[in-house]
């Protein structure tokens, strides 16, 4: 390895550290405040003073969006088993119908550069005031530096719906809660519209089951709906259901209570794993990538 | 937003930044060495030098108080299930005497102001050498600016008794380790008198069922019980057992290993959930209160 | 307490907390950019630019050694449950044969201090290129400042051999799959020399229960070793298994499908535990230490 390569990765690291000494509270302040437009990880400070690093996406559509949280599927096997931090780990049990209540509470866990291979979600959850949302699907395990090539879905608000819901999922899940029988079949909460950065809708549709293609109308993001059984979906993404609600199929994260063997973070991604109808199993890519949820 | 507004949360955010310039090894040195009076979150470095952040006490009787773990019950209906850290993860095991250790090894999890989300317990809950204890029971979910107001009950020690027992939780529960089977019913590590910041004797009686009225005493903190079952609690907020010894209902952590369906971080606050007498379980505010312990 | 002391501790805090000044992404680098030579914690930085804390050891063999993750067995009765993050959580299943899949992905968890308490894995496991390890076996709950003295067996490669597999064991593994099916009995990734720092190959031989010994050859470091059920393990370590191959008596982490009560961290270090044979159980020493793996 040559002396000026050294060099040169030593500088390219000491400029990453310098942004320790950035203080904000997004990405959005990051580039008000700091000029800052590359993608990659920051320090960002919460209200109470609370310091940690997260990943940014300076670029898409104007830049400043927040990654605050990753649903990873560590077991399509698994029912509500140790991993699926949003639904529940304790199996599924109607009498837990919040499941480990993540979409609503202040717990945090996971890093940034692993937001790919196991669930993730940060303070900005729950503490930074937005308007829009960004959503990305990225295979697992992919490594941060690839994460936007390697992206089979790329989406973004654009109409600020969250001013109206207390500017985050945090406050929009404690007026629609992620809790099992709170709801009829078919209710559910805000379905946005979404602009795409990679894909349309077309390929939307393709990533999920065949079935489920004649329930949803692809082009929004949509927010806790209800299936049939009544458990309690968080993130309907890429799609609004409009007919039939086997959301289960189509959505993801979810309450503490499911029909029988479909608790957990993909809840019924893969239905024909006990050899029920492939005709409702999403597509291997969906199932196999982490879902990034981003704030601005 | 007005500018004005924005400004000032700026310099309000930088102010909380400075204070990853303080090197201490306490909240007490904080407020010492540098003047400190604001609860608030603060940086802390160990011997070793590991940096952490959390909440620090600075108001009641003189301030100083160190954030050091918080006991949360996620599932009341969960027997030493996932996210029972502070009993056992491995279900009612008598082959696991100890459950899962964490009142007594060097493990560490969650975050502060995750405390009243899920479990907590920092770097200081070992290594800080204290004298006296503070708890707070706050409600799950209250987020840490209203920690104090929300609390159901807050008290400390000041007879300085940690000093006794090697300046900690982890020396203590070395000496009376929170162990299935080490001791006869009855058998107890020591029992504090408390002072209360808010709250009293009578209602801290009122906290917990009718039943266990009759066998604890309030205004104490009472370490390392054991019950009719041998089985191990760790501490019992706000009371001594006096007779009768059904501990399981108003003490909190344990061991691996108790009497059928009382396994778990709330041992069996809940006992009436299985149809059985409502007379022994806690309240629903205690039931629903994360448990926060503080050394100073 | 006098004031001398007092203000030692302090100026002995501060050093260390200047350490969060250094820029480098090993061991190594601070070794020779800042000219450190103790052992103890320090500040590293991923090529993202992620900041974490870890043990250097900066003493053995010329120093330069970064702690990068820890395997600790917390319950030798779990079959595959919570806790046991090298093989799976997930129980004993063949549906899932990676497992947890932590040993090829960018998942961390744990503290440093904590490495002796529970498992640890931190960005230096998959991010940091390197030519040799080290491995150190030291008794659970051991604090970090007697880590070295306490171990019951210390050793190091000094052939570079990581620069032929990518320079990481996340690099390793990706070509050389802990994966349950993956390849025939007895098949096994490399086989790597060993220098002693404490102990020696026969104290390496009496650490395995007295069946073992005939199975493998002390002096060596083995990557992915294959059983005669198929299941894959990740780590023999001090040995090399030369005939027999019940390497699940040897042998630590693994993925997610075991014979019958081998799943596990430690898969069957404990056979007699169910009343099996004794000869073919690692002694206690070896099933209560946690085994430390560092990159220089």
């Amino acid at each position: 390895m040559s002396q000026n390569l050294t060099r040169t990765n030593f500088e390219q690291l000491e400029k990453l550290s310098n942004r320790s000494r950035y203080v904000a509270r997004s990405c959005k302040e990051i580039q008000d405040r700091y000029h800052e437009h590359e993608d990659g990880l920051y320090f960002l400070t919460t209200a109470n003073g609370m310091v940690y690093q997260t990943f940014c996406d300076m670029t898409t559509a104007g830049g400043g969006w927040t990654l605050v949280a990753s649903v990873h599927e560590n077991s399509i096997y698994g029912r509500c088993t140790v991993g699926d931090r949003w639904s529940s780990q304790q199996g599924n049990n109607a009498n837990l119908p919040d499941g480990d209540g993540n979409w609503s509470n202040r717990n945090t866990f996971g890093a940034a550069e692993g937001a790919t291979s196991d669930d993730f979600k940060n303070p900005g959850y729950y503490e930074i005031r937005a308007e829009d949302m960004s959503v990305w699907h990225v295979p697992n395990n992919f490594p941060l530096e690839h994460w936007n090539l390697a992206a089979i879905l790329r989406y973004h608000t654009e109409n600020h719906f969250l001013r109206l819901y207390g500017g985050n999922l945090f406050q929009m899940f404690s007026q629609y809660p992620v809790r099992y029988n709170v709801g009829s079949p078919g209710n559910r909460g805000p379905a946005i519209p979404i602009v795409y950065d990679h894909g349309d809708k077309e390929s939307t549709k393709m990533l999920y089951g065949p079935n489920p293609r004649g329930e949803f109308e692809p082009g929004f993001i949509t927010f806790r709906a209800i299936n049939n059984e009544r458990a309690a979906m968080a993130i309907c993404s890429g799609v609004k259901p409009v007919r039939g609600y086997n959301t289960e199929h189509y959505c993801i994260g979810g309450g503490g209570y499911f029909y029988t063997d479909q608790c957990g973070d993909f809840p019924s991604f893969d239905w024909d794993r006990l050899g029920r109808e492939q005709g409702w199993s999403a597509s291997k890519e969906m199932t196999e990538a982490a879902v990034l949820l981003f704030y601005r």
